[in-house]
């Protein structure tokens, strides 16, 4: 877990209320949970693993001394959602928009991007089984991405049916999915001969392996056509692309009932999209899994080529709030990863130079011991006209002041010496350029406010 | 620990807004640490009753059975700070002035306006002992609870060594001045021969306690005469009442070196509060103790009439910080409680009507099965023009979808019928007025922003 000093909490500010400003005009209100929850409502919703890794606090009181537990830190924002949905069904809307961003805590061993504090930024539509509620969904991200300076993701896009269908019409057995889906991940990696290898390793029959690689092999080699093609990918090809995959699936599927309506489904997804101006982000994966247990239609998640992860991930899951309530109440969701995002703009230098990360802009000096009273009363005049202010506390030399102040990326300084005093001006030292004049003292904050373009 | 709803979001944000502007606006910069410490830096830090109140965790793997733990939440931001202080040093400035507004977790029994999990919004200043820090950590709350719309709350201000001098001079026994204090707490409730009864009962010698009950009576009528003559008080008569209290403590110390010392330290605050243009806000109160242990200088507090308890407080710990590092580092902070701020406020009525608390300026309604791409094309201009736009997720009958909006709070409608279609039109309805009425496509954002004012 980390400390965050004054220059990384700005960084963090500024992604977050990018986001929180799209996710507010996509109609998303906000909602939070406390950070601790029964440790009932947290067992077993993240399986053996999750039970693992779930930060458990004791009882209080007498129950120190035997190491009963009683509740737990958030595991994630999914389930506090669920929690609350039930609990408050009767104040909320029939369609529950929220946005959430909070930190969750995994007992996981820290790794290089991975923390066991971390943030999520969750949106969840709970109440609508429309196709629409997909597509907005993806159009948020991708703004919030775009807004972010993100210009070389692609929202990848499938279909839990659509998957099975395709594992079924190659005649995987329903007991062997899971494993030809983690050998099928390593195509690009370890090549056709590999994934078949694996394929015999994991026992699916050979003549089932081999339809289910030759259509992904296919599909790849349709992927790498069209992005030879079209050299950089217009929106043009890639929405051709799309259709081509989605007639790839249709005919691989042919009367597979469940696959036929997962291909459906992506098929209202993108005409919904285009709507919404995001389809050319989106590429249609047929290979894309994103863990089975948990979805039940659209999954989708946003790569970049240099993360190893994913940026965000989501989905529909029209079983999960129902356990809390024991009613069907479908839902789709999205989650960004804070610390992965800003781990991405940082190494590409993404921030805007304009973030402000010095602490003031400007600080008023202590000329001596008799000036307190001044310097006090002109932080004071500058602090009413908006501009932050710093105020040095003690009566130091003036070159130590300034060498604090430039330290600190502080831009302005403020001198009244006595000659300025007397005129009734201020000493105004830009310590970018080294220049120093003097100004009236009422003109301090225009001047302060022309130079730093404020 | 509560759940927060969107509207109750919204409130806190707005609060915690104008909290981080002002801070900013003084200088302050943002920290934030992790809501787990290691529980060795939390225990013996908060005295036996915080060590029951600390919220432990159990240690991960074979430990859990052991009930072993190893971390614990944060029960404050004052330690945090500390380690903060102590792991970075080189990394921060020689002055360290640190805003930090995140949640504490304390096991206490849950009360009226009293949560195991709350947000505490500090300011500290670490590395100067100058009292122009007093004056600016003063003056800061002042304008927070200013902007925040409160114009009658005092700022207590009294100072420990003035405290301890005022009780030695009148001759309590130092191991009587945490009973004295706690008896004199309640002059106004139980009145003099109350107090009289009490000092007695603490064995307190009758001289002693008779020198120290006169010396508060009469600042107690010294006080009640300026309010009667003020009606309401005046910045020249709580300057004049603050000058006679600091008078009388001179007479009743007289000799008395550490009272003295305090004394002068008051007068210096004031004398730097009043160039800051908070002094009419601060009254110096000689019997605010504020608990003894921690303080070591000035002590502050922020009362308002219809609280039993503080909306902040705050004083000078000259030793804390130095216990982590092994040196000394003179430190002066202050806290204001997020929630009790709120709980004011809400029983006051005091957020802006102008808070937006709909989760939209608009919703686009889904005429029917065949609208679907027209109304999704048209939240997607509109949320390109910066309104915050909900979509109906289903195409249910219009009038359930105007029901839906108004029951949220939205303030418009818009609707595309087939005759809006036709002509290129939007119809607008607004849900306050129930006025309808159409305007050309491209208009429909104008039109609200000018009805919104926005």
């Amino acid at each position: 877990m980390r400390d965050f000093l004054p220059a990384e909490v700005r960084r963090r500010e500024y992604v977050i209320g990018v986001i929180k400003e799209v996710y507010e005009r996509y109609g998303f209100e906000p909602l939070e949970t406390p950070a601790v929850e029964n440790i009932e409502m947290l067992m077993d919703k993240y399986g053996e693993e999750g039970n693992q890794l779930i930060f458990k606090i004791l009882k209080r009181g007498v129950h120190e001394t035997t190491g009963e537990v009683d509740l737990a830190l958030r595991y994630d924002l999914t389930v506090p959602l669920a929690r609350v949905f039930a609990e408050y069904r009767d104040k909320l809307p029939k369609f529950f928009k929220r946005y959430q961003i909070q930190p969750v805590w995994r007992a996981d061993r820290p790794a290089r991007g991975r923390f066991r504090e971390f943030y999520q930024c969750d949106v969840d539509v709970l109440g609508s089984r429309s196709m629409l509620v997909e597509a907005e969904i993806c159009a948020a991200a991708n703004e919030v991405l775009t807004k972010l300076g993100f210009n070389d993701f692609t929202i990848r896009l499938n279909h839990r049916h659509a998957l099975t269908g395709v594992l079924q019409s190659a005649g995987i057995a329903a007991e062997k999915h899971d494993g030809a889906l983690v050998a099928l991940d390593k195509l690009d990696k370890i090549g056709r001969e590999g994934v078949e290898k694996e394929f015999r390793e994991r026992g699916i029959e050979a003549a089932s392996g081999d339809n289910l690689l030759k259509f992904f092999v296919e599909l790849s080699s349709l992927e790498h056509a069209a992005e030879i093609a079209a050299g950089e990918r217009s929106d043009q090809k890639r929405k051709a692309l799309n259709a081509a995959i989605l007639g790839r699936l249709v005919e691989f599927v042919r009367d597979n009932e469940l696959g036929a309506r997962g291909v459906d489904e992506l098929r209202s997804i993108m005409k919904f999209a285009e709507a919404g101006g995001v389809a050319s982000r989106i590429e249609i994966d047929p290979s894309l899994a994103r863990g089975l247990s948990y979805y039940t239609g659209a999954i989708m998640e946003i790569n970049v080529k240099d993360l190893a992860g994913s940026l965000g991930g989501g989905g529909r899951y029209d079983n999960l709030i129902g356990t809390f309530l024991g009613e069907y109440v479908p839902a789709c969701g999205f989650s960004l990863g804070l610390e992965r995002i800003i781990f991405v703009m940082t190494e590409r230098e993404m921030f805007p130079e304009t973030l402000v990360c010095s602490p003031a802009d400007i600080m008023v000096s202590i000329w001596n011991d008799e000036s307190f009273l001044e310097s006090i009363a002109l932080a004071n005049e500058l602090r009413g006209q908006k501009l932050r202010v710093d105020l040095y506390p003690e009566a130091d030399k003036i070159g130590k002041q300034f060498k604090y102040a430039s330290a600190r990326a502080i831009p302005f300084v403020a001198v009244i010496g006595d000659d300025e005093r007397t005129r009734g001006e201020v000493a105004i030292k830009d310590l970018r350029s080294g220049e120093q004049r003097s100004v009236k003292r009422e003109q301090v904050g225009d001047a302060i406010r022309t130079a730093l373009n404020i």
